[in-house]
C-alpha cells in the first residue's frame, strides 16, 4: 500500500543522523542527501532518526531542517519528518486558523484527519493538539466553525470509533433507513444522520453505504448532493468519500491541486505526505482510473527541483 | 485527598498475591485477609498485584474473586480491583444497558465519568469500552439516549479537554454571556451552551461559572433549575456540579444512597470505590457540611459485615 521505498539494508539511526548532519554542514546544503535519507524511511525509522539526531547534536532535527531549507521543499520535508500525529495536529491547526475563501476547502484537512485515518491516530492527533496549542481540537473547531457545520464537524473530530471489523447487518439496514429518511426530508443536519456518521465504525458505515445503494438506488453521496448545494452538503459528501473510499478523495485532491494555471502546493504536499505510507498505491490507481493519466507524470509536470525530487521519492521513484 | 491507607512497608506484589491465594484456599474464604490486602493498596499497586497473581497462578485475580465472594461485598471488591478505566467502562456499560425508572438516575455514572474525571482517564475509559463491548462509548450513548439529552451526552463523553490550568479571562467573560443568553431564552439545548460545556477545559469552565455568578447574580446551576424541571435540566445541573465541585456531587450520591428505607448499594459502592483515591477527603468534608453528620457514621449505619468493613477500609478505617 505504501509507495515509500525503504532500502533492504537500512543504516542505523545514528548513521542516518550523521549523514543528515553532514548534509547541513559546509557551504550550502546537500538537499539530495536529505531526500535520500528521510525520503526512504518509514514513520518508525524517522522517529528513531529524530531521537538519535537530538541526542547526538543537542538540537531538534526539525528546527535544523527549517533553517537549512526553504519554500515548498522545506514544508514537505518537515511535514514528513514530524511524527504523523503531530503533523496532522499542525495541519488541523493551520486549517482552523488560516482563513480561505471557501470554508469547504479550509476544512478539508480536518475531514481527512477525522474520517480517513484510524481512530487511534485521531486520538493521538487530539493529544498533540492539546500539547501544542493549549486547546482541544474540538474546542478549536467549535470556535471556528459555525452552525450548521459545527455539529457535524465536532462529532467527527471527537469520535473514537470501534476499530473491529465486525459488521452488524441489522444495524446497517436500520441505519440506512434512517439515512434515507433524512434524504427524503432533504434534512442534512438531521440528528440521526449526524450520530450515525460520527459514531459508527468505519467498517459498519461502509456496509451501511453499500446497503443504502442497493436498496435506494443511488450511492448516498449522490443523494446528499441532490439535497442541496450548501457547504454542509459538500462537507458531508467529503466525509462519506473519506470514510468509504479515501483513495478517491486523495486522488481528487491531487488532481485539483494541479489542474489549471498554477499549483496548489499545500494541498499536493498534504496529500502525498499524509498518504504515502497509508494507501498511495491505491490513490495512484484511482487517479489513473479517473483521469486516464498517471499521477506521477502529473506531479513531475507541475513541480520542479528538490521539491519535485522529494515528492517523487515518496512516490517510490529511484534516486 | 485519598482516604486509602497504604501501609509504610508494602509487601511485594508476589507476597500480596500469595496472601490472597491463601485467603482463597481451604475451607471458606478469608474475607478479612482480602480486605487487608486489596483495601490498602493504591491503583498502581493493585495493577502490580493483578499481574503478579496472573503470572503465579495462571488465573485472573478478578475471576477468582468473583467465584470466592458474593453480594455487594463481591461487587465492591471487584470494582476496586479492576483498572480504574476498565471499571468505569463497565460502570458506563451497565448504566447504558440496565434501564432505571428515571433516566437521570440511570445516566448518573456516565456524567460522573465524563465530567468528574480527568480527560486522560476518560480517553482510557473509551479505549476499554471499545475493547470490552465491541462498540464505542459514544455509539452506545447515541443508541440509548434520545434527543434532547443525546446531543449533550454525546458531547460530554466524546470530549478530550485541554488539561492545562491556564484560564483566559476574556473567554470566561464571553462564554458567561453566551450561557446567560441561553438562560434568558430558557433554551437548555442551546448550541452555545452545549459546545461550551462539552469542549472547554475544566479550569476554564470553573472560571466561567464564577464569572457568571458574580455578574448575573445566581450560580449557573440555579438558573438552569429555574429554566425547567426537565430531565435535560437535571442532567445539566449534574454536569455543572461534577465539573465545578465533584465532591458536592458525590457527597449527595452517598446521602441519597442511604436516605430512607433500604440502601442503594450500587450507588454507595460506586461513589466510594471511584472517589476513594481521588477526593474522598473532600467528599467527607462536604458531606459533613451538608448533613451535619459524618459520612463514615452513615456508612456504618447502613451497611454490615464484610461489605461494611471493606468500604470503611477504603475510607481509611484501621483494620
Amino acid at each position: 500500500m505504501s509507495t515509500v521505498r525503504v532500502p533492504d539494508a537500512v543504516p542505523t539511526p545514528n548513521q542516518d543522523s550523521e549523514a543528515l548532519r553532514k548534509a547541513f554542514q559546509g557551504w550550502g546544503t546537500d538537499e539530495k542527501a536529505i531526500i535520500r535519507v528521510l525520503g526512504q524511511r518509514n514513520a518508525f525509522q524517522r522517529r528513531k532518526i529524530r531521537e538519535a539526531y537530538h541526542q547526538l547534536y543537542n538540537e531538534l532535527l526539525v528546527d535544523r531542517l527549517f533553517s537549512e531549507l526553504s519554500g515548498d521543499f522545506r514544508t514537505a520535508v518537515i511535514l514528513w519528518t514530524l511524527d504523523p500525529a503531530e503533523r496532522d495536529a499542525k495541519l488541523a491547526n493551520e486549517a482552523l486558523t488560516k482563513k480561505k475563501r471557501k470554508i469547504v476547502d479550509q476544512l478539508k484537512p480536518i475531514i481527512e484527519i477525522a474520517c480517513a485515518t484510524s481512530p487511534q491516530h485521531l486520538m493521538s492527533v487530539r493529544k498533540f493538539y492539546c500539547i501544542l496549542f493549549n486547546s482541544s481540537l474540538e474546542e478549536a473547531v467549535s470556535c471556528t466553525v459555525s452552525p450548521p457545520l459545527r455539529k457535524l464537524l465536532m462529532g467527527l473530530v471527537s469520535s473514537y470509533r470501534y476499530e473491529g471489523e465486525t459488521v452488524d447487518g441489522d444495524v446497517s439496514k436500520s441505519d440506512a433507513t434512517l439515512l434515507h429518511n433524512a434524504m427524503k426530508k432533504k434534512k442534512l443536519d438531521d440528528e440521526n444522520l449526524v450520530w450515525i456518521l460520527t459514531t459508527r465504525s468505519f467498517f459498519q458505515l461502509r456496509a451501511t453505504f453499500e446497503f443504502y445503494k442497493q436498496n435506494y438506488g443511488n450511492p448516498i453521496d449522490k443523494d446528499i448532493k441532490k439535497c442541496s448545494s450548501s457547504d454542509l452538503s459538500s462537507i458531508l459528501q467529503m466525509a462519506v468519500c473519506c470514510i468509504d473510499t479515501p483513495e478517491k478523495h486523495f486522488a481528487e485532491v491531487v488532481r485539483a491541486s494541479i489542474v489549471g494555471l498554477g499549483t496548489d502546493e499545500a494541498s499536493l504536499t498534504r496529500a502525498i505526505v499524509s498518504r504515502a505510507e497509508i494507501d498511495m498505491m491505491k490513490v495512484r490507481g484511482e487517479y489513473f482510473n479517473a483521469n486516464k493519466s498517471s499521477l506521477d507524470n502529473a506531479v513531475i509536470g507541475d513541480t520542479s527541483g528538490d521539491y519535485k525530487d522529494f515528492l517523487m521519492t515518496l512516490l517510490g521513484a529511484k534516486i
